[in-house]
């Protein structure tokens, strides 16, 4: 399955048509997916299962630009599961796990994505016939985005506002079907098609939908919460919040997501650092790699550290969901807003930083790094994707800062939950204690700026942990890369340092001086460092990446794909070549009216 | 010709595989350059009419990304009339300049880039057969990367180690014939084809090229400055470093192409913002335009004052280029250290913030940014290729750095040239010179932390001088966009700032305060100062930034030209369709030895 790249007639995605690439999706999804069915026919039904298809090593690297069936298990089924009552479980579930059906998801809208109570199609209740009236009003009602909507679904659970008897009641989910299940055409009354070209995430077949005064029966609309009843009475959920949970859930994927992709481009990118070589230090002597200068440690090192940091903290906030899942089912919403601001916060940070690093990475390559065969620019695709989409990261970090100042506002009458009791000590301790340039100083520093805490402290009390068991080799590894995520982070961010905790200009050069030396006594390990992200030839599909380092033989052997290359002279190009080709081009366009 | 995008088949280039994409770009680069030629028939000769089409707004409209017969021009041409002696010149000029030959420029191999010395290919001279013997020893040593080489060019410059009587002399260039004049086909002992697909730049059609004892005249050797004469002996170029005029030249007209990049990027992501509305500050109100929030002024507005400050700075350097010029060519070299250092830094600072405010301006258009019909993914792709290209720039900083310290060391020794002259005034008032929020007084810290100086002091100086002579309204907004770039950067480089400067905090809240105070004072302006640029949409080619403002319209429509939307079904992808599609797919997948 692993070496499907290549299946359409043997020549890489990239340089196929977009209509080829979009057949390709299909056919290596289906593959991709009768893993899926696989599992469920053996009874691994849990939805951890889907997310290493779909959106884990394996998956990124079968259905390397997404998947325009992607959204069916992510979201469609998942959604139907939260939102859909028994009955409506009973009717539509079977027929989608057996892919009798093909969903999507759509909420966004051409014109609203963020604000979504300004979200403009219309859900109306008809109570003569029973049935929902969808319509977009406008061309900015248009749904847009939805992966696998363009030509793929035949379904879609649909975001409306809800009208009934005159009055609107907000947004409410509807299943509905958008193709014919034997033709597959449009259904009348739908307008549908795909978005276009996008920078990446090429193979999702994300697509746009207008309704024009389209009907569905009343039992299409989700009704585990909220209900319509046959006379058009509006009956209210009685837990607005419950939704929460599944948009944490979608986020500690991204934040796996993340984790995977910045362990993919690390591992490329130093294991090319280590065979790539420049300058002769003396003459007549062989070029240095170039993992031996300091500027290069620089740019990749830290991405070693952080693919931990994150995947450490993702565990545990995936642990704390768990936790305050089972406090919701009880009608405890207490620890909502802390979880709810923590998702935000570390989607936000996490797929921003994993976006800095995987081009850094990738500058790092150099010109090599510009080739897609080395799979770093697609990396860099999917990854800046996701700083947009399931909360833009600029709205999400003005909802965590309300919320740690609302917290903080609050100090003195309210107990503070176990992720934010920092914001104690850091108001107390502000300016009184003195600036320590140990792990612990560092991040007792952050408390106080409030920034990357959690990752740190969280990084640094599971290798504290670890080192209990670990050999004493690798407990000094794994303390190099706590110390080299928190000295990083703590130049990085130096502004804030000094201007609100006591680190003075000395403490500030011999932090520099330790920085590079953690980045010196990682280097002898940084090779073993990304070959322990244990990530097969297979699934980095790199020139530059692979294990045994043949990065000039591979560049040549993928360059030798291209179809330019599959004659010596390209006959479609030039025509009937008669060795005046560039004459005869030029002739025709000075005939040209310009 | 500005309407050319969609010559293939109206169906626009992001569409098509890389072959078509090839072929058109084939067509689209003579028709431009067939506007070179009506230039040099009306005796416009200048190397700048080659820039205006080739890289300049007009260029990059129509090649939007990149042209295989660029290199041609920019590189083929210029270095006949720089290296070739006068007798070469009468051979080559006239054939390629009516494009008989189409020419590229190798330098770069496989496994050498920044470190020229190290590049493998090698120039044997023969004094019995008068020739020279090309020869690729290793794998490494094959050119890689030259513009235009892989299928389009016939001839190629080649640089490489000559080596004579048993000596190697070092690198020098020799001109080569690669494919036939009346095939097209590669010759004998060539090895020639493309690199393959890259993140952008996919219409150059780079090139590789590798010599299997490759044989050439000796009168290949271009031999303006250095010789090999016909019995072997080797004659020393009298001016080594004549060669730095080229390389300054290539990094002015970078600076110049960040400059329309730039322009461009903020255009469309400032339309978009006056267009794009999102959340209600009052229920039942209209939504706000999102260039009204503090958030979107500040990742957009320093990109206009960075292109002004840019484009005020290279038309500087170009000047002190041509003075320097002129001194060169009297035999003095004096200024020739501080003009490459200048261009070495120039360079690597505005391709890198260029690439990071491209990028920005595109993740400020939320989702919409990323659809390929933005035109920002492209820009973005182009912006950052020129981190790399023309020399790394890590190792041009690297360089800066060097001169600087080299001059910093020589402070009492020396008169300093005027673009270093600050170092004096720094080393004088390092700490004794109270901080100031003004403009003056941040270009003054500035020139003590060394960094960003001579963009925002030539800014500056030109807003000042400007300003004599401009309307009153005119004049206030200039000043408020160099405050604006002093301010943004002061705040972007606090921690050195802090650490080296005298600054307060409380000096720093209320630099905070004045530069949010000039995003306000500047959004009145801010549709108007993109305008300024005057960029016609058909330069623009953005569904997001045309002038009339019809985003949405624009989107769906460039949406309906996916080849994806043209029929209501695509009967291609599903096969002969029968309602059991997936079905079908499933139980074929399951068949595969999974």
């Amino acid at each position: 399955m692993l070496s499907k790249r290549e299946v359409f007639d043997g020549v890489p995605e990239e340089y196929l048509s977009h209509k080829e690439r979009y057949e390709n999706a299909i056919r290596n999804s289906v593959v991709a997916f009768s893993l899926v069915r696989k599992m469920q026919e053996e009874g691994k039904t849990s939805i951890n299962n889907y997310r290493d298809v779909v959106g884990g090593l394996l998956g990124s690297s079968v259905l390397r630009d997404g998947s325009p069936l992607g959204l069916h298990y992510i979201m469609f089924m998942p959604a139907i599961l939260n939102q859909a009552n028994e009955e409506q479980q009973e009717k539509w579930l079977p027929r989608a796990w057996n892919c009798s059906i093909i969903g999507s998801y759509a909420q966004t809208e051409l014109g609203h994505g963020t604000f979504i109570r300004g979200l403009e199609t219309t859900a109306t209740y008809d109570a003569a016939t029973k049935q929902f009236v969808l319509h977009s009003p406008t061309l900015t009602a248009y749904k847009w985005w939805p992966g696998g909507l363009g030509q793929t679904a035949n379904y879609c659970i649909v975001v409306a506002q809800l009208y009934t008897k005159g009055q609107c009641h907000g947004i409410h989910s509807f299943i509905i079907q958008v193709r014919d299940e034997e033709t597959h055409m449009p259904l009348p009354g739908i307008k549908i098609g795909e978005i276009g070209a996008k920078l990446g995430l090429n193979a999702v077949n994300n697509g746009f939908l207008g309704f024009d005064n389209y009907r569905i029966p009343r039992t299409n609309m989700l009704m585990k919460h909220a209900q319509v009843l046959e006379d058009g009475t509006y009956v209210k959920s009685r837990h607005s919040k419950l939704n929460y949970g599944a948009m944490v859930f979608v986020r500690v994927v991204i934040v796996f997501d993340m984790v995977n992709y910045l362990s993919k481009a690390v591992t490329i990118a130093t294991r090319f650092s280590a065979v790539r070589r420049q300058c002769q230090l003396k003459a007549g002597e062989t070029e240095c790699q170039i993992l031996d200068y300091v500027t290069q440690q620089h740019k990749l090192f830290v991405s070693i550290a952080a693919a931990h940091a994150f995947r450490i903290t993702a565990n545990k906030l995936w642990l704390t969901f768990n936790e305050v899942n089972e406090q919701l089912v009880e009608g405890n919403l207490q620890r909502l807003p802390e979880l709810h601001a923590l998702a935000c916060c570390l989607k936000a940070v996490t797929t921003a930083d994993t976006a800095a690093c995987v081009e850094r990475c990738r500058l790092a390559c150099g010109g090599h790094g510009y080739m897609m065969s080395s799979s770093l620019p697609l990396t860099y695709g999917l990854v800046t994707a996701a700083c947009t989409y399931e909360g833009e990261n600029t709205v999400l970090l003005l909802q965590t800062a309300r919320f740690l100042v609302k917290t903080y506002q609050q100090l003195d009458s309210k107990a503070l939950t176990p992720t934010v009791a920092y914001l104690k000590t850091a108001a107390a301790e502000r300016f009184c204690v003195g600036w320590s340039n140990t792990t612990e100083g560092i991040i007792r520093g952050f408390q106080v700026v409030a920034m990357r805490v959690i990752i740190m402290s969280t990084f640094n009390e599971e290798v504290q942990e670890m080192s209990r068991t670990v050999s004493p080799q690798l407990k000094e590894v794994l303390h190099q890369l706590v110390d080299l995520y928190c000295t990083y982070w703590a130049l990085e961010k130096l502004s804030d340092l000094l201007l609100y905790t006591p680190i003075s200009q000395k403490e500030v050069e011999s932090l520099r001086l330790r920085y590079e030396e953690t980045l010196t006594n990682l280097r002898p390990n940084a090779v073993g460092l990304v070959d322990a992200f244990d990530l097969r030839d297979e699934m980095l599909q790199s020139t530059l990446g692979s294990y045994d380092g043949r990065v000039y033989e591979r560049l040549m052997e993928e360059a030798m794909k291209s179809p330019l290359n599959a004659e010596p002279m390209l006959q479609s190009t030039l025509g009937s070549y008669d060795g005046r080709v560039y004459e005869r081009l030029m002739e025709e366009a000075m005939k040209s009216p310009l």
